[in-house]
Order: C-alpha cells, then sequence, then structure tokens
C-alpha cells in the first residue's frame, strides 16, 4: 500500500529504519535483551528531553495517556491545581484533572493567544497552596509555541510543580526539561515513532511528591511508581511491555540521535519557514503570528468548503492535512511538519496540490 | 536476530503474517482506511467473544489496561463489588477496585483451587445491591481453567453484572462471552499479536449501566463512552490510534478465522496433551488436576535451582518458559503454549531440553 503523505497532526511519517525495527522479534517482558533496550530508550529519552532526570520511561499508552498519568500522579483528591487553557488540549487537561478530584484553577486565555505569565501568576496568588500548574508548549489544535521558562519559575516561587505537554514539540523544539517537573510526550510527532507509546520525564521533586502520597495514584494502569519498578531493577512485573512498540521508539530516538538534537531543530524551523511563505503567497492568512507560531504545526483559515478539500487532498493527491478541533473546527486547517513527513520536498508536493485547488 | 521460542505465560510467539502487518504504512487516525480496519476488528473480535454484543473494541493498552477498563467503568465511588480471587489477577483486580472506590468483598480460595459457586453465592447473600462479580477466567499465574457460567447465572439472579479475565483465554478456549457482561483480554496471548491493544466487548445491559452513570469514568483515558465515539460513528477523536498495532491485531484475528476457532481451541488441547504426557513421563509434578488444568499455561512444580534452570534454558536453548508469580514465586513453571507458539514442535523442543538438563 502507498504510503500517505502525512501532513496532518500526527502521526508523521514513520522512517524505514523504524518499520524495519518492528521486524525484530517480540520476547518476554523479563527477557534481558528487552531490559537492554529498556536502558537504552532511557538514555535517549533523557537527550532529547534535555534532563538529567533520573525517571525517565515510556508509558504504555498513546499520548494522552501522558496527560493522564502526569496529572493523575501528582494529583490527590482536593488538591488545588491550575492548569492554563489556550486550545484544545489544555481544556483536556482540566477535563482529566477534576477526574482526579482537583480543584481546578483555569487560567483561560482566548483561543489562539499565548499565555502570559502575569494571567499565571494571578491565579498563583490566588490559590492557597497550589499542587501543581499545567500547560501546553505546543498547542496542537492552534500551533502556537507556548513560552514556558517564566511561567516555570512562577510557579516554582509559589511551591507548585509544572507539568508541561510536549506532545507535539518534542523533538522539533527545545523542551528543556530540567527547568519543569513532568514532562510528557508522544511517539508519532516529532519523535517520528508510530503511535503507541508516551514518553514522560519526572523531576525529583515531583519524584519525591509521588513517594509521599498518601493515597495511591487513582489509575494502577498509570501509576509511575509501578511502571518505574518494571523499567529498572528490581524489574518487576507490572504489565506485558510491547518489544514491538519499545524497539521502534529506540529506534526513532536513534536517529534523532545521528541527526542531532540542534539540526532537527533547525530542519523544522527552516522547512516550516518555507512551507510559510508558499502559504502566504497562496492567500492563505495564519492563525498565530510568527513569533509565536509553532513549526511543527500550522493553522490557517480554512476554506469554507474545509472539509471537501481536504477529503480531495486525501483521495486524489495522497496527502493527509488536519481540520480544526473544538472552537476552530471547520475554521482552520492545521498543517503538521513533524519527524520524517517534515522535508522541502513534501512542501512542495502539498503546495503544488494547494495550487492546483485553488 | 534469532526468534526466541516463546514458551512463557505471554508473548507468544508473533506469526510472520502478522509482522508482515505491521509493515503496512501509518496512516491518520481518521482516515477513511483505517476506519475500515475498526470495522473488520470489531466483527472479527464478536467472533472470537463469541458474543452479539455491540460494544467490541479494543483499548489503547496492554491486557492490564482492560482490566482497569472494565472493572473502571462499571464502578462507582462507594459500589459493592465480589471478587473471586485465587491467584495473581484476582488479587489485583482487587487493588484495581479498591482504587476506583469499591467496598470489595473479596471471596478468597486458596492458590490452585477452582471457586466454587457456592462461594460466590455466599457472598452474594452477604452484600447488599452487588454492583459486580469479577472473577479470571483463566488465571495465568496458576493454571487453572475457572467455570464461570454458574457463578453468572448466580451473580445475575441477584442483580450483579459479571466481568471476566480472560487475558490468556481469548482465542484458545472458549469464552461464551455472551452469557456475561464484560470481557477483556489482551493481543499477545492466544490472539497471536504483540503486545499492547486489549480487546474488550460490553454486553447491553453493562453499557447501560455505563451510560447511566452518575459520574464519569474516572480514568479519562480508559472512558469506554468516549472510546466507542471514535471507534464508530460520529468517529470523535479520543486518541491517537495506534495504526500498527490495529494492523497487527486485523491480521492476528484473521488466522484465527481461517483456522477456524473450534480447530484452534482443539490445537491448543491436543498440544496441551502431548506436552503434559512429556512432562509426566520426566517425572514433573501438575500443579492442576487435569480437569481444571488450562491448554495455554501449564503450571509445575520446579526444581531448586528454577531461577537458574530458566536462564540457562533461554541462553542456551533460546526458550522463554515462565517462573511463578506472587504466592508461588520461585516454586513452579509456567509454560505456556499459545497461539503461534502453540505447536508440536515447540513441545518437542522443549521436552528435549529439559531431558538434557536433568
Amino acid at each position: 500500500m502507498e504510503q500517505r503523505i502525512l501532513l496532518g497532526p500526527g502521526p508523521s511519517m514513520v522512517p524505514e529504519e523504524v518499520y524495519q525495527a518492528m521486524q525484530r522479534p517480540v520476547v518476554g517482558y523479563l527477557d534481558p535483551e528487552l531490559f537492554e533496550v529498556l536502558t537504552s530508550i532511557q538514555k535517549r529519552l533523557r537527550l532529547v528531553f534535555q534532563t538529567q532526570n533520573e525517571v525517565a520511561l515510556a508509558l504504555p499508552g498513546t499520548g494522552m495517556s501522558g496527560m493522564e498519568a502526569a496529572l493523575g500522579n501528582l494529583i490527590e483528591p482536593g488538591d488545588s491545581v491550575i492548569i492554563a487553557v489556550h486550545g484544545f488540549f489544555g481544556a483536556r487537561m482540566v477535563e482529566i484533572a477534576r477526574r482526579y478530584g482537583a480543584n481546578c484553577k483555569v487560567v483561560q486565555q482566548t483561543w489562539g493567544q499565548p499565555i502570559d505569565s502575569e494571567m499565571v501568576e494571578a491565579a498563583l496568588k490566588e490559590t492557597p497552596n497550589p499542587r501543581l500548574v499545567a500547560i501546553v508548549h505546543a498547542e496542537t489544535s492552534i500551533g502556537i509555541a507556548q513560552p514556558i521558562q517564566d511561567i516555570a519559575r512562577l510557579a516554582h516561587d509559589y511551591g507548585a510543580l509544572v507539568v508541561v505537554d510536549c506532545v507535539t514539540s518534542l523533538g522539533g523544539l527545545p523542551v528543556h526539561g530540567d527547568r519543569v517537573d513532568v514532562v510528557y510526550s508522544a511517539m508519532q510527532k516529532c519523535i517520528g515513532g508510530p503511535p503507541g507509546l508516551a514518553p514522560i520525564t519526572v523531576s525529583p521533586r515531583a519524584w519525591e511528591r509521588i513517594q509521599t502520597r498518601r493515597s495511591p495514584n487513582l489509575s494502577w494502569y498509570l501509576d509511575l511508581r509501578l511502571l518505574w519498578d518494571y523499567w529498572n531493577e528490581p524489574h518487576i512485573y507490572h504489565h506485558t511491555a510491547s518489544p514491538t512498540l519499545l524497539y521502534a521508539m529506540d529506534a526513532a530516538l536513534r536517529l534523532i540521535e545521528e541527526e542531532g538534537l540542534e539540526n532537527r531543530y533547525r530542519r523544522h524551523l527552516e522547512t516550516a519557514q518555507a512551507l510559510w511563505q508558499g502559504l502566504g503567497e497562496l492567500g492563505f492568512r495564519f492563525m498565530i503570528d510568527e513569533p509565536n507560531r509553532l513549526p511543527m504545526l500550522t493553522s490557517i483559515e480554512a476554506p469554507v468548503n474545509e472539509a471537501e478539500l481536504r477529503q480531495r487532498l486525501l483521495r486524489n493527491c495522497n496527502i493527509e492535512i488536519g481540520g480544526g478541533l473544538g472552537e476552530w473546527k471547520g475554521k482552520v486547517w492545521r498543517i503538521g511538519l513533524m519527524g520524517r513527513s517534515c522535508t522541502r520536498e513534501n512542501v512542495d508536493l502539498l503546495l503544488g496540490a494547494l495550487t492546483e485547488m485553488r
């Protein structure tokens, strides 16, 4: 079957080396060979997360399991948390945190606008004993690159932990994992594997919090303490790890190492700039101004018959782009340039197809 | 890399056709081609679950996510539930149900003994308004095939739903999905795929219960209502489904269809009987008497230096068998004959290796 040109919000196109890795035979969850893969992934994850954290692993689920694990393992019922929302995924954080019993203070920003650190500080001032501040680094629903550092500093000043959703940014933008507390992502975007695993890293401070919970994590499946005891000595059985997905992740991370993080960031930015120039020339209006625009996810105002045009792109040109989510459903197109999908050739293919469709 | 001979508690050896299926290119989570795969899997799952239930899908996690989803979606905090325990996985059900706020009435049976329906009836009599009875069909920790039908009838008489763990049995033993309410399994045992997805089916009665919950499922990631809305029209985005794992599952289920369920059950039984004869001749003592012994998982008393011998089997003969779990750790060996691993050739290989090691 022909490979789709995947220029939507993810998954991105999977490199041949990763498909190849998935042909490696499945072994048992206690096989010493698998433990080597687990160790290799942990080392490589620390590199892409740009962290010295000891705790770095891949959850047995998609990126959304990362969101739930990050929030759930830190929250105990009744805890106050601050969640900054400027798109679809921020709103999901609120939904999940509430299910875990948190009192959520929502810092609501207009969709498409970055969140000011002042807004977060106001919430911190109003919230006694805030457990955490959660924020999305790369809001895939709108295409904004959210500055994190000032907000993280403020949160720490007020004694709160910082949870950052890097589902779309990890591997394509610097994430500075050491300056925040819990960062999670997904395998199928700028990491370049198939969907199915969620990388996560936890700071010593957040890990201490998890160790000293009064009650266990509500989800047993996503309990980071149990998962960590499997990922490391004494390798206590928790779930049957998927060697296939772990081989894929290790191979995808190896490709990142080989390319080099800085080269990879540059490739994502320069390829995006070529896309932006072409879209601009075609008269498309960008939803996000350039200083805050994500390289790996560009949102533009969509034509009125957007759904039909996207279908035509998929059927006739074999190219996938994304429609809008939530408030922006039917109103925007989301064009992804992630991982292996992020090439000048794909940009040219898409611009050519869009030119013809006009 | 050489394929391990996987004769442990799972994963089983993955057929070449399934590896091949995973080479099919990844597509987006809203791609019409992926929807066709989702539909095909649902149909095929109804066949192996032996059910007319409309709700049949694969959860984005391993078998343990199936356990958590089955219990979590039915339980609301404060609900009374009855859990029958005669091994490691029954005990896990108790742990998960408690995290979800259930009052657990535990029907504790000695490890290695089947659970009598009288024990469950006594618990039903003592429990006002029991929400559900949960039980493991094929306890992988001990190797027992637990009769379910009488217990299911009793539970229904008392107004309780019936949750059955078929992680190890589905695809290798009849599961009679229509006589109980929620059945879940895993992909990597008698289904014959790599680990990573958990098939689950829900009866209309249990689905009604899920629809009329007063509070949402505590886990957002494993919320069956949201998952079902993705698996079917209107295909609302919940998580980024893993096409790779879904292709694998569809291919594994197609192989089951081609073999035929009855043939597959017979193959598992007859291959196990050959193993049992050989193990008996070698003087091994069986932990479970034959009428209740699982074909796909045989537990035997282990030699004193069992860990060292298992290591030797793995290193020298490339054969994996399982050690004991929980109470039986260090005391038993667990030999799996599941899916593609379940062949006379593998039985002969193992018996030969064990003979040499004596």
